[in-house]
């Protein structure tokens, strides 16, 4: 498909064959960071839903595919040098896997990280 | 000092002593995202300047040392995982070293990447 090659060739992916890519709910809230490979933006672009390569398992896999909680891409943007991109999305109940809408659920307050969030599920095991 | 220790043990560091940074208008928009090693998030937190790492120059830089464009700390947050960071910071004039607020200037629409930003300076040279 030609668009989704016109896509593919403005992202600088690293040696790795990866590029970082930030997920944002899309009334603003930072939600995650995770990589992805050629074959996870082409599967994002295909579905609609955000599919990242997980550097530690090896492999291809969706946000929500044993969890449920999937992100439905509203926009996409890529940085200046093309070695960034930018998702906006719709989250289901909530991105982290320890029950938090966002991952970034740690803010730095009087020289400690402090939790700052309420948790929006109950993680019932280790799921992403 | 202890609070510094504190801080930088939550941060995992990849195999090249680098963790991945959001850097957020305190306001909601993405401006970038960079890499910091232990001793940009030390100046960072020292200065309440973004300091960042440069993969390909090899050095520590402070974000407007060139420019005059730097951005001011206001809330540090840390993922999950301990391997993202999400600095909310106010920019000087704009972020991108080609002149946009922001480096995600361009957006997905019908199959390309477009600008769909403004300018809000002009680059006279290359500079970050």
């Amino acid at each position: 498909m030609k668009k989704m090659e016109n896509i593919l060739d403005k992202v600088k992916f690293d040696e790795n064959g990866l590029v970082v890519s930030i997920v944002q709910d899309i009334k603003g809230e930072i939600l995650m960071v995770a990589y992805m490979n050629r074959e996870a933006i082409e599967e994002t672009l295909r579905t609609g839903k955000m599919h990242y390569y997980s550097r530690s398992r090896k492999k291809l896999w969706m946000k929500g595919e044993k969890s449920g909680n999937c992100q439905f891409v509203k926009e996409i943007y890529i940085d200046c040098d093309g070695d960034a991109l930018l998702f906006k999305v719709e989250q289901k109940l909530g991105a982290c896997h320890e029950g938090y809408y966002t991952c970034f659920f740690r803010k730095l307050e009087n020289g400690e990280f402090k939790i700052v969030k309420e948790k929006v599920f109950e993680p019932k095991e280790v799921y992403k």
